[in-house]
């Protein structure tokens, strides 16, 4: 190939890259502009440190075992050695079409850190500092990269008969932070007064522009997220997944209207931009394989199943102050199954090899984060005390407000 | 041309939509900055659902309206179906040399959704939710379509023996926005509180830190806005574009603090903000036919424009909350009339052209957008009632508040 | 070269500039959120005119200056005459490699601001505006262009037997702002209430959100500030920018984590913000020329600096309300110091020139600004009075309050 098109491809992946490190602040104010103002320096305390710990861990250990090169136990595990060492021609288009090797890592690395982030929102309000840290450490570092190294890395998953599917993440990546998240919100608990005679108490999010300029980050670098997992600036291909991008999000914004509309008779801004999210996950494993159409369908009815995942979550007293879990997994699952129902793959063999991949990593996901909150809850402990939970965690765990110059309620 | 030209070509174009994209969340921030904190989640909501209403609309009829190729009625309509169907080699430069199929109308369909953003500033504080976003859909979906067709799809304007010019949108994106705003603002009348004994009083927006974000956004937004519409990445041209772009924005920010300090003896930011968006609407009509020097003068008198449009319309009591007719409408005229005036094609046949272009484009506007507020206003009405304007909409039209922990003044 | 590459380059360093552009909201909300609500729209004020401030000059004197072609003085001073010129053949490979003249002349005009920009912080809440405003036109267009002349215009310190190396500007742009920022802070004196009876009180930012956001828009637009500085798109090199780039700021993250929490025992949000700056600052000068561990190490030593830089300047009563003189100061002299220790070109005499660069840079710096601000506070005063002070600059120089429609404490 030309070393034009070699470096017109590492450009786009560069920037692609530039887009999913702003996706971190989209997550930090969405999550906090959805809870509440005695939370806020905490919940974005999390969303500051996680992107840090999601870069680090997996220049130390997470891209190569994510991509390690030689397998063990069938494309189970493999593990490429500590560091980055860099091979033989890692800045020419003998490492790869699409990029070099330092781009390969720096892009990677910019999802690592989304499986925390996804389970801080989850978790926020309640769960302790430290603990919750160490659960990001070794999830990004270590569970997340063997989930992806199952299809990404060439294990199991991707030698298949029929190899499932995951274009750029709705499994590997949402549904990795989502699974987290139903265990950690599980094991936590609900928040003192959430849910109270059988009733579930709204706790409204106390900064929704936050929560707008959030999403819209989001969606913004979704056009990395997706775009770049192209692995080269092809034209038609990277096109092609920023228009199902746009629309699938676009009907997200309206599935959940319409969900939401007919359910509680309201306007709610915060339902129609989970609905945004959800037609985003939901296109995520096939945006390059869907028509514009197919976008519109796909994400449409991710936007209807996050208003019902919303009530679902509520009804069984798992309490998500954000919506995550609805959006990430409950989403994450719609998107991966929808690659054997719409699109060029279509199948029947598909649509169970995509279940044998939501499954398998599911199972691995559920195990890794139940262990681990499981285990922190015996020892250190992982949820605030009452009085901590009540007062808010920003002056008990980091001795100061978001707000200082502002007359709050309570 | 070379697969390598085509392929960084479009790469730019589809970096540029990224950036359109996040004028939306530009917007947003803006108009809910110069507003209440009663109005935000109002505002918000439509600025969400508006890109959404932009993306989906515009696939299911604006592009095929906006670039017919046919067209009947001597250039004046055309319309070449519903839907996106894909042309023999769309994502090969047969197409296009500039871009595919796909990123001619993601980028395009970035653009459309700002018609009825910019009207949604105008008559802020007070019109019904339901009613403004029938209006947008065919605001958007029709009006502004068939009003970009007359130019860019090669219709009449495009065909004048001096072709009308409008490079990025000064009269087909901003005039287009401005006409409904101030057709909007004029039917609702002003908001309650407003003028009251021959005296105009300043109500104040809630947030100045959100209009600062949000006009850096649409500065930022405005380098694709403006550099895309070059419609390749030619090194000279789209750099040309950046610097006209970025000085008359700086010279907009300086002739609106020049006027408004005259005038009011105060730094005023609100209209330094405005300021700079009277400068980036001013250049778009000619962004790449002048010289620096020449972007400074237009920018710099767009900024003077912009103080003297807030004080007009406030004369004649049309109450727009954000300035956004002064910005659009006023300076949008004072671009497209910069053309015949600076730059390469300054000429008085241009002027002629230019009038023409404004004045039929501002005649399809008004009639649309009079008569379907009008026939809203007899219907279903537009305006909520006194009591829901003084209590806030976001209580009364979404049941929730944007900032539900904070005290709040009244 | 080939048309292809020459176009790709250019495009990126265009990308670079917007990038570079939206670092100024960046500066923007950090300083807004760590000083007080009563100041905020001062500071916004201050970092919106800036920006336009910098383009304007640098457009009208300040590029001319930096880069003059010919040079009188030894390499001391140099001036290619007002306003800009076409040279023949700009926008092509002859002009140079990586960009058009109109490029060059956007992404360094991007950077000029920049100067001003860490003075503000420095001196917020109590100097005056106009006085600063004539301060920063100054600053930005004569001082910093001649300091930038002396490397990157081919001036003296370029002509050292052992060149002075600043990749990115740890001294050449940070320093530049620390020092005009610890002479602004030295001859204003602290804020009221700072220091009494010999101790420091803490005065804390009135909106941690605005801070987060600050610090991620600044580090996303450092990875076009520092892969743009590579004045191409060539892939080996800007990708490992990009890797050492984030690898820094995240291990800034934790150098300040771990030294405020072990000086603290407390989460100190505004400590790891202003330790991912710390390591972005501390990367700058050598950021093509680390290894990713080498990355590791000098932004995590420029994280533990930070909190000792703000120590320190508590201990001597330089009233520094973001922490500016810390993080460009402090770690622009690491950072360009670190260039002699770590990575290709570590050497004796390396050190040397790099402390050459810094101290000749640091000595023009001091003395402009000193003379500047001096001689301002001897004819206008540069400090506001003790009742605005108390009161707020907001509603004494702006006539408006930031959040009018929110109950503040006081």
């Amino acid at each position: 190939m030309t070393q034009e098109l070699f470096t017109i491809n590492n450009l786009w992946i560069m920037v692609a890259t530039i887009l999913v490190f702003i996706m971190h602040l989209g997550f930090a104010a969405l999550e906090a502009g959805l809870t509440r103002a005695k939370n806020t320096v905490n919940i974005l305390f999390k969303n500051t440190i996680i992107p840090a710990i999601g870069l680090l861990t997996y220049a130390f250990i997470g891209f190569n075992l994510m991509y390690p090169g030689e397998m063990f136990a069938g494309g189970f595990f493999g593990f490429g050695g500590l560091g980055l060492s860099l091979p033989e021609g890692w800045d020419t288009s003998a490492y790869s079409e699409g990029y070099t090797f330092f781009t390969d890592f720096i892009f990677q690395a910019m999802f690592a850190a989304t499986a925390a982030t996804i389970v801080s929102g989850a978790v926020a309000e309640r769960i302790k500092l430290g603990p919750f840290i160490f659960f990001s450490i070794l999830y990004v570092g270590i569970c997340y990269p063997i989930a992806g190294m199952w299809k990404w890395g060439g294990g199991f998953l991707d030698t298949l008969s029929t190899p499932f599917y995951d274009f750029a993440g709705s499994t590997i990546v949402h549904s990795v932070g989502g699974w987290g998240a139903v265990i950690g919100a599980y094991l936590l608990g609900p928040r003192i007064g959430k849910y109270s005679n059988g009733k579930t108490n709204a706790i409204p999010g106390h900064n929704i522009p936050l929560a707008v300029f959030g999403v819209f980050l989001l969606w913004f670098g979704w056009f990395g997220f997706n775009g770049g997992s192209v692995l080269s600036a092809d034209p038609g291909t990277v096109s092609l997944v920023f228009v199902t991008t746009a629309l699938a999000g676009a009907a997200g914004a309206f599935g959940a209207l319409l969900a939401s509309y007919l359910k509680f008779k309201a306007y709610d801004i915060t339902m129609v931009l989970n609905g945004i999210l959800a037609g985003l996950v939901s296109i995520t494993a096939g945006a390059d394989l869907m028509s514009p159409t197919e976008a519109v369908i796909i994400g449409f009815i991710g936007g209807i199943l996050v208003v019902f995942g919303v009530i679902l979550f509520d009804n069984i007293k798992i309490d998500d102050p954000v919506g995550a879990i609805s959006v990430h997994l409950i989403c994450g699952i719609w998107g991966t199954l929808a690659v054997g129902i719409f699109g060029d793959l279509a199948s029947g063999s598909q649509i169970v090899s995509q279940l044998i991949g939501i499954v398998s990593i599911g199972a691995l996901c559920i195990a890794f984060s139940f262990i681990l909150f499981f285990l922190l809850k015996k020892t250190t402990g992982i949820r605030v005390d009452e009085q901590e939970e009540t007062e808010g965690l920003d002056i008990n765990e980091h001795g100061m407000h978001a707000y200082p110059d502002f007359e709050t309620k309570e």
